[in-house]
């Protein structure tokens, strides 16, 4: 599986939001991230950066 | 390997853009993308959506 875990950087550190995140789509407050077992999350936030191959989603707050 | 492939979203259409993406980091003339062999190519475009099990990464050109 290509799931990836999802973090949020905060003033240079980052801190684990989300794992197993299957789906990133907009939504009018923000992101909403699904897992793959179908669990949601949104966030007030952005995509910043993603490594696929290490399985990392960067995501940062928006302004 | 969990590399995805990057799609450029126009006008409600999906050109592929690069295959076998790996890393995608913010640059100065918007985003550069890195496939798996090193490759590298910019676009001035953010990221819209993620779709990682379907290996499918969704750019939208900056307004």
């Amino acid at each position: 599986m290509c799931e990836a875990n999802a973090y949020l950087r905060k003033n240079g550190r980052e801190e684990l939001f989300l794992e197993a995140v299957d789906r990133v789509v907009p939504h009018e407050e923000g992101l909403m991230l699904e897992d793959i077992f179908g669990r949601r999350k949104l966030i007030r936030a952005k995509i910043a950066e993603l490594a696929l191959v290490d399985h990392r989603i960067i995501l940062e707050e928006e302004e």
